[in-house]
């Protein structure tokens, strides 16, 4: 059987509300696995061992939401509106790293240069223009990332945009650049534009797990993607998908599969209630996910109660740390 | 609490026209915390420190309308047609800096060499063609800025546009040989095109807060905005904003805010009378501006008027002088 | 007589049903032939001679789908959606090489370098936009190729596409590389687009026989091609092609003799039965086909039953081996 | 006072019927007041004073119809279809140079090397597709220019075209290439486009002047302007052009002011009769243009009739000249 | 007067039917008089005087009809398919070259080198899709032309095509390339688009004229036209155009004329008579063309026949030779 077969479960699956933990688990790709070359190897060693909950696992606080929503998601906690806010949450969470544009790189990453690894996102918009023809131009390079010290470049794709070749195209120069500097790239690997909405949208199965492939057949080391949301515009995907009948947890559960020897990041999304998104990291993390990428879900909160959040999620993390292989 | 959190005031919030003076007033970013690089920070040193008022306060005379509205800008005051007018005025009136296009920095400024400081514009358009794809091409480099002895470089951004992802690319590869070059980037933050105009309007708050942070995201050391102009066209604003009902005051102090470790500076837009102008200024430094840009309502006026204005925001930039840190 | 002419048979053309064998096989263009430069022979000599069934023939296993069509083509064997068991299939089954993208290619192949020759594809997109502009952008380069050991580039061409002149440009681009480094060309030659469409569509002898040429001429050394499947579509087709009136055989004869010195591969298409399938090889072998390149005819079956056919089509190409000449 | 201010008169403006000679005079910009690099002062220097009327004054022959308008501009004289027609009417006229596209300089040139001195014109466009979005490709380089001998390079800026912005990020590399090699720049300074019909068309004073300070925003060392031409449509410019009544000379001094230490070339236009065209020359020279462009109203003349008007040209220009200051 | 005026002829002129033979010819331009470097007439002067007919002129083999219009060109010869049968027929008939593009040249020249010329087209596109916005992209680069032994290369210009502005910039690269390495430039001068179809079609002599005209701005060496063919539509071209009323030699007569100092070659088009051909080849030669380049007309007879032909041609050609000057 190969490696990344679903693994014996103790049961019939029944959703993440069910599940008896560890005998379940799906296990994370290695960083022996993934063929990487030495310098991307000392850079996700770091991220995943040396800083953050450790153990093979990333806690990762996004902060590029200045620049793809607006200063509208700093309202919820005014505090938040100034990056020393989620730097120093960064810090004094302990997270595995901070993501964020240059210009938040360079203009407060100074004051924490080896307290908090740094992951360069290289490109983004705004949330002004519409998103039919979805396309992020890029803001900084793999050299910008080099310069600065960070871990990991970040870099969106928009699967199934009709920009999608530009994409393409524009991911292979900084993978190339990045395969040259030995810097790991994480993929935003997110469904937009008018096909995905007439084939079920940008939450169906369907336009995640192809998400999730696409970055693994691009070159990702690590994809972020969005925990798909069964509804019934799965009925516009294409066959199978279309008649399929998964629990999400079985769905998400695919989207891991489907990422291969990617490391899955699990994306927060709006801000949830305390209960729900402690459920959704274990269930993550059980089937195989790496770790999290949750920013409103963190920020959007008071520093103390960011910070006791995090102490639970590190506990969970502990739970399941693997020792470097 | 953050270094940025709207500073204590000395009693409710009431407006540009009822402050109390230095007491309230925001602080601006310092150098050391702006993560300089040593060409930038020798470069913004002469600007903010050794000429102008100094005291790290910017006072800038911009004389690129000639490009982007064309002549007929000119005609309130026939001498402004000749460029040295303005260098006249900005070296005479003790400018920080004149800022203008390659043209007039090539043909003019080998005789002001030395005693005006130079902002090279890099990037511009004419008003002719619509502006509903709104996009700025490059007229110069940060190689020209150096080659002439500039002390920083001008670039328009138009934030919302249908074409922002190519200004964002064309600003990134400025932003990079800036920082190669040690150059400081000053951006033209401007809201631009239907997707603003549907949102609540250019002069709306959550145009120009947007465009201020993505003037931060993106690598700008200065930024240039406009003052927001609260109406009821904000009604058409996303949330938060289309329920905000802010004053203008309270609105400006928002966008330097947003705009973080960048320098604030105030664009004139308009020629204003005195006491409009003036008090203008003095908000706009207490509330945390580094210093204005204002074209038209210097060199419209008569010389010996210009001069006389000169003379008073001098007296003004005084009271916010600081020390070098 | 020229040397590509139909060579001679032993009677009239009776389609792929009645042929008889050997003495009518169409001879296939030899590496001294392609006046091929030494780093291309040594590469081509690899997969022709050196692994696979050899003698001169390639069995060639693509791993693609994912990218093109999305997961949903791994439903069919669930196993199939971990790229290890196309790469234990390759390994296993004695395949003449695998062709994937750059991302499988760095994750997986790592740990069958040396046992299985590596052809990178290097474009590609999804199947969720429009193919009305069909183009497929690159996901990597000949400098990948070599940097990670491979013996060939695969690239897309979609012939007639709207898109055609970027295809041409960058295709161009892709060829000189690989003339630079002495890498084998592998094109993929789909006609594509509305133009096609209204000219007897895609699976039409017009416009295969026409990609086929288009790939010889734009400096492919193999192609891959589709069997046409002559129909009243047809009648679409410009002259002489709306009279025709060929057998699918000797229209695929037609196409062979088009490609001229490129060594053909045919491609399998959607999962075919084992008599069938096996009929197809021999016909295509018969009439001057270098090998084929099977994707989910070979890794939609269970394993054992892919290692099964595998052994057949091996048993079919020694038929056709040829010395090294 | 400024330099450029309209100098003193000794009479209200009384266009150019009235006009009182040399005491009206606008001065010209000197080579010292255009901050030249050396190489560029040589260049100028060389047409400015070594060939053709000399005294600081230009006499340009241009032939770029061929390209521009096509062979139907040959008609008039057919001798003039034969490009050796125009080289030997620079040469016998004494031109201070000739203007054509790197075509009719690489075939024709070496017969005159040394006697003619050489403009080359860098981009252009044919006549036959609309010029809605007007834009014309580079058809040359300045290293050709350096390598053919060149004097000078010839740019043709479409101001207010939809294309503008492509044409100003195109003039931006030929001008940095220019300022490197130390090549003079003029620029054909042609409002087209839309936008520019419905605000009062190509002829009108806004559109022309508007184009004019453009070429000395963006650079120019010299710039090549039509006569405004007054008419009902100036009621469709902007304000304060829609209601300026100025007289086709007032017209033009503005013209010459907003191009300020760009020296001025006076474009010929269409054929017209002697008195016309020699009232236009004085016109030109009196409000401060260095200089004028006459193509089809030189060639399109039968050579003795050429010759002639060009020793009439030659006495007007020297009524002119001015020593190198 | 002018080296290009129409030659003195005997008597008016009376079309090709009753021309009077050498006395009326037109010269053809002279190495010397095109102002070569000395790589390009190192290889033209191969072309002209050591291959082929010999004595100045040329006799090209074109074999791009498989990109440009597809297989069904080879239908009418089905020996044709095979490139090797072009190749042997211009070894064995004498041609001055061979045009072709990359993939040909690199399958197949390897055999002819050093016998028989060759000329590598530089670009080319299908004829799948819509003319409406002609362009062809780069199929090779004049460094592969260097690299293979050419001694020319071909480009096609689509004269009023939409795209007219991307393939002047593409030539201009190619061109500078080939000034740069000294490789002799064929432009296939063929109007295109709309605009052309509005003002009197491909083949009329606006368009034709026009064309050869912009080859020999652009910088061309040789030019290949098609023979314009006056018709009513030529009442839609502008004027003089319109009301012309010039017999086809007449027309042929100016298109030479406006190709100035470029070599002409005269293009075949479709099949034709015996007659009619040889008598369109003595029209060209008489009236300045320096020779042919017929594909269909040659390679779509058998072989005998063809062989014959050429040396028919051939011994027309003697007639035309001039020796080296």
């Amino acid at each position: 059987m190969s490696e990344s077969s679903p693994p014996p479960t103790t049961g019939p699956s029944t959703g993440a509300g069910t599940r008896t933990g560890a005998a379940v688990r799906r296990p994370r790709p290695t960083l022996s696995q993934m063929g990487l070359a030495p310098g991307k190897r000392t850079r996700l060693k770091r991220l995943l061992y040396d800083h953050g909950p450790g153990g093979g696992t990333l806690l990762i606080l996004p902060i590029d939401q200045g620049l793809e929503h607006g200063p509208m998601d700093f309202f919820a906690n005014p505090d938040s509106l100034d990056p020393k806010y989620q730097y120093d949450l960064a810090r004094d969470g302990n997270f595995s790293a901070i993501a964020l544009h240059i210009g938040l790189a360079e203009k407060y990453f100074h004051e924490y240069a080896g307290e908090v690894p740094l992951i360069l996102k290289l490109n983004g918009k705004t949330a002004i223009p519409s998103d039919a023809q979805a396309f992020s131009a890029l803001t900084g390079s793999v050299e910008d990332a080099v310069r600065l010290g960070a871990d990991a470049v970040g870099y969106t794709v928009y699967v199934g945009s009709p920009s999608q070749d530009r994409d393409f195209e524009q991911f292979r120069r900084v993978r190339e650049e990045a395969d040259r500097l030995g810097m790991p790239v994480i993929v935003w690997a997110y469904p937009r534009g008018d096909a995905v909405a007439k084939k079920g949208g940008k939450e169906s199965l369907y336009a995640i797990e192809y998400a999730a492939r696409v970055a693994l057949e691009l070159g990702a080391d690590i994809v972020k993607v969005n925990f798909p949301v069964p509804s019934e515009k799965d009925a516009d995907s294409p066959p199978p998908y279309n008649a399929l009948k998964l629990t999400a947890a079985e769905a998400f559960r695919r989207v891991v599969h489907s990422a291969g020897r990617c490391l899955v990041l699990v994306s927060g999304g709006e801000k949830m209630g305390d209960t729900e998104l402690l459920a959704k990291v274990r269930a993550s993390m059980d089937d195989g996910a790496t770790g999290i990428i949750f920013g409103r879900n963190m920020w959007q909160r008071p520093r103390a109660e960011a910070l006791r959040m995090t102490r639970e999620l590190h506990a969970i993390f502990r739970e399941y740390a693997q020792p470097l292989p």
